[in-house]
């Protein structure tokens, strides 16, 4: 029997940010130091936590460069913080991936990299082919947005017109062993997409490359049409002997973040029902979805009879039509609230683990039975303030945001319907 | 181990129509006659096949009058069938329903009235309370459909300016005993709400509804607010003597028509998930959410471990964008097929269990991990073809559409998701 329905939500809310937060996550997952150097590099917005978290407990020397997004530097020791720009690439972010390519040159099989790669390391840790200029890789970029070409085709070309992508920084390390601590935040975790997989052997070449240019008509810049129909330089494929010995390890996920808070509910009395852990889809639909789910839950006992949580990840979009204020998070949980319509029996939360849902200052919200009611006593209307994209207004309002700060870790959303 | 999993998907679908066929379903439920007369009265799509069912199963002389759409005719002995239009009432369906409250007065406490009720009977059985023409109801339907009062702000003023919603039916029958059979296509299945409960005791008051327009700011037409004021002739209440003997039997319902596909799942030897007997939401982005569900079957063995099938009824909206063919069914199935993007082991399907999915031939379709690339081999791109709602003439082209004829009864949508 839950006694506190809001403090059990934000419970299991905490458990899943626990899990995902490197100190603990990278400890479990460090492996045996070198007989020789250990060099440690990394990208991504949950870089400097993971590189305090390494130089905490790595039991032996070392030294390393990470890069992480402006804003998001946390005090080390002994491996250096550079901050460069996020998603849009500038020079500090080339200055550092120079650097971190200088750091790993040069080592011998006694030698190890530690990689440090977590979510917006593809935009952070970043190097043009020689020949192609910052300007014109991002036109490539603009261009490929434009085409219509999926996620694999877009990496594909990605790979082949870069410096570290696709395989190429594990490549430059070797013979040392490359051993890579990954946070993922990409459905599905493929370690070949988490920041576009620079210590991944890649299956494409730079005749795939080429053949997805002319599919969707991309003819400039001419810099990276030559330096595909040139070809020079292929991607390390699987089975490179460079990459022999190369291994990752998934310290924090989704999924695992999701079987945290499902532990709590375990332990609590209460049936945890993990319907995803990279549900997508437009945010106030999504709820919608989730909604008809608890209803089934209130009304058949399925998927599971109460007391259960229903619990998913992932990220969600929202089209903004409005002028309010919220993330993707307040406006699933004002949807959802709206929904699900003063059920006597379910309580909701949905928050953004990284700390900050959209550009608020809140991680999420948590809503009840009387959450509607409530509003409407001190005059806000939820379906408006829903077509205005509001929420965060709406959970403001009612004193029931939830506000942790930046986690400096990122696995994605974390939603919880609990049905007593 | 499913060989044929198209046949299987079939199967589970013709099992969910099957379980929402009045012949059967009917049957079982009827009642012992009464030792005086039986009068049969109904209303909605599925009135007709309805009142065929009842007559070939009833063992006692009867008579009746039942009111279904234009179009939705089907032979009969004993009972009337009248056709009028739907959504927006005619004269037709006034002049039924006039007859049909003259049919059930002057009954004795040993007579019965047997009322058929399924999805679209509250604009089939209409009458406007005396004095109150069709134009000025017609007039109050649109303005509170554009006040953005609630379904049950809408369902309290309708009842309060008709001759038969909210109890008024079974009020004139008294004291007859009155046995509803329903059919339902409403989200929670609730009586009151099924064409506006004509059986079923309304809580609501002239005062409620009076309230309700002045909210709203609803101030014509004339004779409407002129009859809510005067508050006369108030619906019965729960515990109003005359609908101390009426009963509802649920002949079908959503859920009980995807227990019926959950059976056969079993009998596979697949774990059947029912998600949800009423989930809503735009088709393409509940797609998506299902796609994340069955993904997480696929990568984590959750909410079940493969081989599963995920069910789900309900209705979702499609957005009209493009000027394609299709209908919600055909929308969601074409954006769950992208979604999935050919994963190897999930076979999908969708349909309208009334056969009709919009206003194609089609009940719905079906589709596999080879669609997409079935597809793209004959020059049809599913994306682009998402974009402008076609989704019909992408199963049509790879000959997956599902095409059963018009069922006659309807419980709302029937998807299935089964991974293997």
């Amino acid at each position: 029997m839950i006694q506190d329905p809001q403090a059990f939500l934000r419970q299991l809310f905490d458990a899943a940010v626990a899990a995902a937060l490197p100190d603990k996550s990278i400890r479990e997952h460090l492996p045996e130091p070198p007989e020789g150097r250990t060099i440690v590099v990394g990208c991504g917005k949950a870089a400097a936590s993971m590189a305090k978290a390494v130089e905490t407990h790595w039991p032996a020397p070392l030294k390393g460069l990470v890069i992480t997004r402006y804003g998001h530097h946390v005090p080390t020791q002994r491996i250096e913080v550079v901050e460069a720009a996020h998603p849009v690439p500038d020079e500090a972010g080339l200055d550092a991936t120079r650097r971190v390519l200088a750091m790993v040159q040069d080592l011998s099989a006694d030698d190890m990299v530690l990689f440090l790669v977590s979510g917006g390391g593809s935009a952070l840790m970043t190097l043009p082919a020689p020949g192609i200029s910052l300007q014109d890789k991002q036109a490539l970029n603009a261009a490929l947005l434009k085409s219509g070409a999926n996620i694999t085709e877009m990496n594909c070309v990605r790979k082949h017109v870069s410096a570290v992508k696709g395989g190429r920084l594990a490549a430059a390390a070797a013979p040392a062993k490359i051993v890579t601590l990954a946070i993922s935040d990409i459905p599905g975790d493929d370690p070949a997409v988490i920041a576009s997989g620079p210590t991944v052997a890649d299956p494409t070449t730079f005749a795939d490359a080429l053949a997805i240019i002319d599919k969707y008509g991309i003819r400039e810049p001419a810099s990276v049409i030559q330096h595909l129909r040139a070809g020079m330089d292929e991607t390390p494929k699987p089975g490179d002997a460079r990459l022999a010995s190369a291994e990752l390890r998934m310290i924090a996920t989704p999924q695992i973040s999701l079987e945290a808070a499902a532990a709590i509910a375990v332990g609590n009395g209460v049936t945890p029902v993990i319907l995803g852990d990279a549900i997508e889809g437009e945010a106030r639909e999504v709820a919608l979805v989730h909604a008809g789910i608890a209803n089934q839950v209130l009304r058949h006992k399925q998927p599971a009879p109460p007391p259960c949580v229903l619990l998913s990840g992932g990220e969600t979009t929202v089209t903004v039509r409005g002028s309010g204020r919220g993330g993707r998070n307040a406006e699933f949980l004002l949807a959802l609230t709206i929904a699900l319509g003063g059920a006597s029996r379910a309580w909701t939360f949905a928050g953004d683990t990284d700390g900050i849902d959209g550009t608020e200052n809140n991680a999420g919200a948590i809503a009840g039975p009387d959450s509607l009611a409530r509003g409407d006593k001190i005059g806000m209307d939820a379906k408006s303030m829903l077509t205005d994209n509001d929420g965060y207004s709406f959970f403001s309002g009612l004193g029931d945001l939830v506000i942790t700060g930046p986690t400096m870790t990122n696995v994605n959303d974390f939603r919880a319907i609990l049905i007593t």
